[in-house]
């Protein structure tokens, strides 16, 4: 639902009722949205969801959370070829799981404890502060690259909060800026992906790493960076207007 | 290699020339015996293994190293049929892992951390000193087991030191001791699995787990409950023989 290449958000509940109406079911990779904006499993008509530990829950990488609706799992329990996959084979997982205990595998513990801890955390901060987070966090990113000419590669209204696409100005160089943020200002950002590469950076705001020191630290180190590699713009001009947006709040 | 429902060794060398002689390859799961006795890959001609992290390695669960000798490399390479599992597809895990660090999944860096402290930690042991621990206090809870009556399942000769499967005395309740043992002294031992359910339990000395303080508390434990089980045996007799085997060293 969080397409991490392009950055954009795609409208679940809308495509479920198209999936839906052509009796079919509809599976969702929320790994990056999970944690960082609303993710409704039953609303939004989901059978098949999976997540990760790693993005917007903040915890070590390791552990794929899923879910299936009653549709999902008849379809499951019915199945009549072999599952090829011990390891993927969910009619086992859910015996495991259950109260039959029967066992699968040796659960990797200290990765459970860790994600109980990261989803108390998103808890105490309460889900809607938590989405509300990213979502400022966004805002004041988009803006402050705005204010440096630069721009989404989502159209707006579909722009992930977590996840900030953004092209590439004309003569700069993607490989020099994404070294130079990552050895002198300790800032990894992705590069772009399949047809994008070279052509997107790709800036998350996820979890723990939604706030605004991050924001603030990478608009000016990107400032410093792109003064370098000659592109022009209004010095100064990012933090302004992302310091204008938590002014705001 | 280490067969955990019976605690016997398999000759993989000796299985590893037939396998070889009938043009096939050979497989080995390691998951028990890696870091408690000695696995040679190259040596005995294994051309597939895995193993895990979770027994003698004593680091948490959540990661299983693989090998594969030239030979396996090759057919996998050659493959002609689509692999149904991306998770567990090896020539991509192979490109992910090789120079070209082409994106498979997002690595469980804790667990590669704790999995590196691991095996520093079995280098700085020595690996012989390791082995010898293993063997060391599987002798001495053997002489135990021995000197109150209770016999191994596998034979003399074939018995691994880190999964010690005894047979369980006849008119001995499996779940009432096995409870107690964990409810009143914190051990957990296995229960039978299979056709030896109720009739086997399995103790394992792994990694941290193999030394004096654990052999000697499980026996003295187990005296007790046995004897309230109206088990007959000379009190006292497992101690005495695990510690004159501990005496030698």
């Amino acid at each position: 639902m969080a397409e991490t290449s392009t950055g954009a958000a795609q409208p679940i509940k809308e495509i479920a009722d198209v999936v839906h109406d052509a009796g079919a079911m509809l599976i969702v990779d929320a790994v990056t949205s999970l944690g960082g904006m609303p993710v409704e499993v039953d609303e939004w008509g989901i059978d098949a969801i999976y997540s990760g530990s790693q993005k917007c829950l903040s915890c070590p990488p390791g552990l794929a959370p899923v879910s299936f609706s009653e549709a999902a799992v008849k379809v499951i329990l019915n199945r009549k070829t072999k599952v090829r996959s011990w390891y993927l084979d969910v009619s086992m997982l859910a015996n495991y799981w259950g109260s039959d205990r029967a066992y699968h595998h040796t659960a990797p513990i200290n990765m459970t404890y860790g994600l109980y801890e990261a989803c108390r955390l998103i808890l105490e901060e309460g889900q809607g502060s938590c989405f509300a987070r990213h979502t400022q966090n966004h805002h004041a990113l988009k803006a402050g690259l705005a204010a440096i000419g630069m721009e989404y590669t989502a159209a707006e209204g579909h722009q992930l909060p977590m996840l900030n696409a953004v092209r590439i100005p004309d003569g700069v160089n993607d490989g020099e800026v994404r070294s130079a943020l990552l050895n002198e200002f300790g800032i990894e950002i992705g590069g772009g992906l399949g047809a994008f590469k070279g052509q997107v950076w790709r800036i998350g705001l996820m979890g723990y790493g939604a706030r605004q020191a991050n924001v603030l630290l990478l608009l000016s180190a990107l400032e410093q960076l792109l003064a370098k590699q000659g592109y022009k713009f209004d010095s100064g001009a990012s933090i302004a207007a992302a310091n204008a947006v938590y002014a705001i709040a």
